[in-house]
């Protein structure tokens, strides 16, 4: 039987430390294939870009691990990776590990759960990893036996179609253990900071505070993750809100 | 009683004839505040901008509908609309109308569907409306019975919390009637072109078919538009495969 093939992607840059970490974990599972954005990109969900022509630049070649950059969206990256640079269909589509975790809603406008959607919806197990640290120094050490946990348990059992996996882990120095979870709620707030340009005129950046007071319980994936265990929240591809359909009955016509 | 706040968005641009349509079929149910992209922003889904400021301009403002352009991403306008220009907490936020369908899983690249989502996700009633045709010649006139028929549901039921509205036309003379339906599923197949350019180099532009072939189901949002209804499909934020959790008992430690 062939080696897996593992494709890895981010939203934070193909050089960063958390995808090289994840790369090198995964090379004792298979040969890995990196073909991650060419700078920043948190934020991007599952966006794809058509205005602009994409490009892909070869960065490195070794026995087992290529390494591309690409100037589009996380999204791009996968869909550029299984057209033009995979010989074959890989047999898992990780990303990460992002820096900032990606539990509870955030899952909507994480570039990171963007690429595993992605490949979900490409028909391949996937697995997004995030840590709770933005900092470029955090130690991802401590989540190596998780990372190994999670692929060894989908490269044996497979996910079924339409589902994947977001794992995070919070930012203590010793994890309690990993637990399965459901997604947090919470709601954003003072998203928009104004500021003055030097010449005049007004700009905001993005910024805000994560809320989940009265929204969300206690057995959800962001609060478990802050109590300090590394979760892992089962997210499907289907939206639909199936108790809906009969009760919106009215509207057929 | 005040008169409803309407706030639209859309990923087409501000000045584009299906948000221009769907202003002027809402200005009957209440104040429209429209905050939109200055451009074309398809395919931006739920992203988000850290990275650069944004800005936003006052393109026209009369009674009863004020017209504003932003920088950003479909996303970022609802959020600059909602703490930077609305007095009040809208009643309804709505995305759209969309030059191209969002039936299907195209709900998770869509930038119409990031709207309506960050206005759930805000806990306001949210609907988007998409057209199957790309033309900016469509016709937009014989959705209006289906866009009033649709707000005055909401406006007057509301929307359980976490629940939003996905609704499609199709690209035919006359609609068969509208159904609710659940989100179809399909795959996108050759999404990338490779072209050389003039002084060498390879790039590619994203475009691609969308095959159902063998993965959707008769009674799906996708297929039903084709059969020439406008369908309604009930999308919801919880993305949790809640019947995993038991599944991935293993992980658990």
């Amino acid at each position: 039987m062939a080696r897996p093939l593992i494709l890895i992607s981010n939203d934070d840059g193909f050089d960063i430390p958390g995808i090289r970490f994840l790369a090198s974990v995964c090379r004792q599972w298979g040969d890995v294939i990196v073909v991650a954005p060419d700078g920043p990109r948190s934020g991007a969900a599952m966006s794809v870009t058509f205005q602009t022509p994409l490009r892909l630049r070869l960065i490195s070649q070794e026995p087992g691990l290529t390494v591309y950059a690409c100037n589009g969206t996380p999204v791009d990256c996968i869909k550029l990776a299984l057209s033009q640079i995979c010989r074959r269909t890989p047999d898992l589509v990780l990303g990460g590990i992002n820096h900032g975790d990606n539990s509870a809603v955030n899952v909507h406008y994480s570039g990171t759960m963007g690429i595993v959607m992605e490949g979900c919806m490409k028909g391949i197990p996937s697995v997004g990893f995030s840590h709770q640290s933005h900092s470029m120094d955090t130690d991802f050490e401590p989540m190596r036996v998780y990372i190994n946990k999670v692929v060894k348990y989908v490269v044996g059992q497979g996910l079924p179609q339409g589902v994947c996996l977001n794992v995070n882990a919070p930012d203590v120095a010793q994890y309690l253990g990993m637990k399965v979870c459901r997604m947090g709620h919470g709601v954003w707030q003072n998203e928009l900071e104004r500021r003055n340009h030097p010449r005049g005129g007004e700009y905001y950046w993005m910024v805000g505070d994560f809320n989940t007071e009265n929204i969300d319980a206690a057995d959800s994936d962001y609060q478990v993750m802050r109590q300090g265990y590394v979760t892992v929240t089962p997210i499907k591809i289907d939206v639909t809100a199936y108790d809906m359909i009969d009760k919106l009955n009215s509207l057929n016509d």
